[in-house]
C-alpha cells in the first residue's frame, strides 16, 4: 500500500484546486434563477437549495474537470460550470433519497423534508407537516434535477463539445433513476450475493459518481465519443466507481457522526444490503446470521444493537474483506492510470482523486 | 353562450387531429429508451411508464402543436415530437402529485405508488411496501421528466426553432415546480380569497397547460420570442389556462368518478383551497362556514359529507358564480382571437381548444 499512500498527501489537491471556480459557477447559477423567486412566499425553495449546495465534497464536478484535462482540455471557463451542474444533480438524488428513506439528518443538517416540515411546525400551519415537508423536498429535488440540466446545456462550452457529450449526459440520467430503483429492489427482496451487490454499487452510485462525471469531461474535450475514452473510463472509472461506493458503504456502519453528518449505524437501521452485509451474512455462524437478520433494518436499533452488528461484520472478517476490496479496486485504477494516454498533470490529479474518493472519511 | 356553444362541435377536432401523431412520436422514444430496461428487474418501470401515457388527453400537445401552427409552421414530424413531450412532463407531475396527495386512482387506474406499493404486497417483498411504491413512484416521476427534456432537445425541429424556444421551455420547469409549491403552500396557510385562488390556479396549472406549450409552438415556428407572440400568449393563453383550471376544481368537486377517473369529492377530501372554495366561503352563512371547515379537508369524509359541502358550495351561489367565471374568461379568449394575427385554420382550431379546456368533463 506504500505507493497508494504516498498519493494521500495530494488528496485534497485536485479538489480544493477546482473548488472556487465549481462554487463560483453555482452561485452564478442560482443568482440567474434567483429573480424567479422573489415572492416571499418562494424564498424558502431558494434558501433550501443555497444551503443544501453549500455542502457537498464536488467530488463529481472534480472527475469531470479532470477528464476533460486528461483528453486535452485547455482552459475554458465553461468546462466549471458543465462540471458544477453534476453538484445540482447530485443534491437533486439526496433530496429525494431522504425523502424515499425517511432520513432526518444530510450532511449533519436537517434533510430538506425536515426542513420543510420544521417550517410548517414552526409557523403552525394547518394540515399535515409531514406531508407538506416531503412534497415541499420533492418538488426541491425536483427543481435542481431540471436545473442540473439547464445549468449543463448553457454552460458556454463549445457547440461540438456539448453536441458530442449531450446523449452521454442523458444517458447517465436515466442510467440514475434506474440504478436507484435496483437498489430499491434490493433492499426489497434482493439476493443480497457479492454479484446483486456489486451490480448495485456499480448503477446506482460507482456510474455516475465517477465513471459518468469522468466521460463527460473527456467527450466535452476530444468533442467526440472515442473508444479510447470509453476503455478508460471503464477501466479506471468503474474501478474508482466500485471502490467509492463500497467505502460509503463502510461509513455507512463504521463512520463517525460527526464527520458523516449522519446518525451512526444509518445503513443499519435502514436495512441497506450492501457488499459488507452480503459479506457477512456469506461468513456468519448461526448464531451470528441471527442476530443479523434480527437487527438489521430494524428502525428502532440502538446504539447496543449497533454494536452487536458491528462485531459481528468484523468477527465474521467482513470488515477486512471490504477494505481489501477497496485497497485492490483502487490499485487496478491507479495502474490503469500508468497506461492510460492521458496527460500528465490530469495522471496525477486523477490519482491523487481516486484516493480521496475512496479513503475518505465523510 | 350560443356562439360558444357553436363551437363545440368541433370540440374533438383539434385534439384528435394530433393523437396519432402525438402517440407514435412517444412510442418512438419510449422504444429508444426500452433497450436500457431489458433488465427482468427494470421491466416494472417502462410498463407503468407506457400504461400511465397511455392515458392522457394530448392537451399540452395540442396547445403546442397549434400555436405551431399560428405563427405559420408548416410540416415538420419533428413539432408533433417536441409537442409530444410534454404529455411526459404532464405525467410526471401527476405521478409526483399522486404521491405528494396520497391519492389512490388516477385515471381510473391506481396511481403509481399504489401500482408499485402492490407489486410489493403481491410479491411478498420485505420491508415497507407503502415505502417501496412511493420511493418508485419518486424516480419513476424523475425519468419521465428527465425524458420530457430530452425528447424535446431531440425533436429533430431545426436548430434555429430549438435554440429560440429551448429558455421558454427551461422557464416553464422552474415555473411549475414553483407553482405546486405554492399550492402547497395555499393549502397550508393560503388566505383562500379570490387573489391568491387565482394566482395558484396561474401558477400551478394554467402556465404549463395552456400558456407555456402555446408559446413553445409559437416560438419553434417564429424561430424567436417576438413581443406579438408574448402578448397574444398572455392575452389568449392565460384566459384559458385560468378557466381550464376552474374547470379542474369544478370537477374535482362534482365530477362524475366514471368519468374523471378519480374519487367523487377527491379535492373536497385533500382540502385544496380553490376559487370555488374561496367563494363559498365569502358567501356563506354562519352555519354554512361552520360545516364547511369541519367538513373540508378531513381524510375520511363521506358521501354524506361530500353531499353536504356540494349543498352548501351551490346554495352559496359559488359554483355558479365559477361556472360564470369560466363563461367569461371562455369568451375573452376566445374574442382575443379574433384580432390576434394567426392563421385562419390555428384561430379555428385554437377556438375549438379553448373549449375543450373548459369545458371538458374529464
Amino acid at each position: 500500500m506504500e505507493d497508494t499512500l504516498s498519493y494521500m498527501t495530494k488528496v485534497t489537491g485536485p479538489l480544493e484546486l477546482i473548488r472556487p471556480d465549481v462554487d463560483r459557477a453555482l452561485q452564478r447559477f442560482l443568482d440567474r434563477q434567483r429573480p424567479a423567486f422573489d415572492d416571499p412566499d418562494l424564498i424558502a425553495v431558494m434558501s433550501a437549495a443555497e444551503d443544501f449546495l453549500a455542502g457537498g465534497k464536488r467530488l463529481r464536478p472534480a472527475f469531470c474537470y479532470w477528464g476533460w484535462r486528461a483528453a486535452g482540455g485547455g482552459a475554458d471557463p465553461g468546462v466549471f460550470t458543465a462540471a458544477a451542474s453534476l453538484e445540482l444533480l447530485q443534491a437533486s438524488a439526496l433530496v429525494h433519497d431522504d425523502v424515499m428513506d425517511s432520513s432526518d439528518l444530510r450532511r449533519g443538517m436537517p434533510s430538506a423534508h425536515r426542513r420543510f416540515e420544521k417550517l410548517h411546525l414552526d409557523a403552525e400551519w394547518s394540515g399535515s407537516a409531514l406531508q407538506f415537508g416531503e412534497g415541499a423536498a420533492i418538488l426541491l429535488g425536483n427543481l435542481m434535477l431540471i436545473w442540473s440540466g439547464e445549468m449543463w446545456r448553457t454552460s458556454g462550452v463549445p457547440v461540438a463539445s456539448l453536441a458530442a457529450a449531450q446523449p452521454v449526459f442523458d444517458h447517465m440520467l436515466t442510467e440514475l433513476m434506474s440504478g436507484q430503483y435496483l437498489d430499491l429492489l434490493e433492499q426489497a427482496h434482493g439476493e443480497n450475493t457479492f454479484d446483486s451487490a456489486l451490480r448495485v454499487a456499480l448503477y446506482k452510485s460507482g456510474k455516475y459518481s465517477v465513471e459518468q462525471p469522468l466521460r463527460l469531461g473527456m467527450v466535452l474535450a476530444a468533442r467526440s465519443r472515442e473508444p479510447w475514452i470509453d476503455r478508460f473510463c471503464a477501466e479506471y472509472g468503474q474501478k474508482v466507481g466500485i471502490a467509492f461506493q463500497l467505502r460509503d458503504d463502510v461509513l455507512g456502519v463504521f463512520g463517525d457522526p460527526v464527520e458523516t453528518g449522519k446518525p451512526a449505524g444509518d445503513d443499519l437501521r435502514e436495512g441497506k444490503r450492501t457488499m459488507l452485509i452480503a459479506r457477512t451474512l456469506a461468513a456468519a455462524s448461526k448464531a451470528q446470521a441471527h442476530d443479523v437478520r434480527n437487527l438489521l433494518g430494524d428502525p428502532k436499533l440502538d446504539a447496543e444493537g449497533v454494536a452487536r452488528l458491528r462485531e459481528v461484520i468484523e468477527d465474521t472478517g467482513a470488515l477486512a474483506y471490504c477494505e481489501d476490496m477497496i485497497g485492490r479496486y483502487l490499485r487496478d485504477a491507479l495502474d490503469s492510470l500508468q497506461t492510460a494516454g492521458i496527460t500528465a498533470d490530469a495522471r496525477e490529479a486523477l490519482a491523487a482523486l481516486a484516493v480521496a474518493a475512496t479513503a475518505r472519511r465523510t
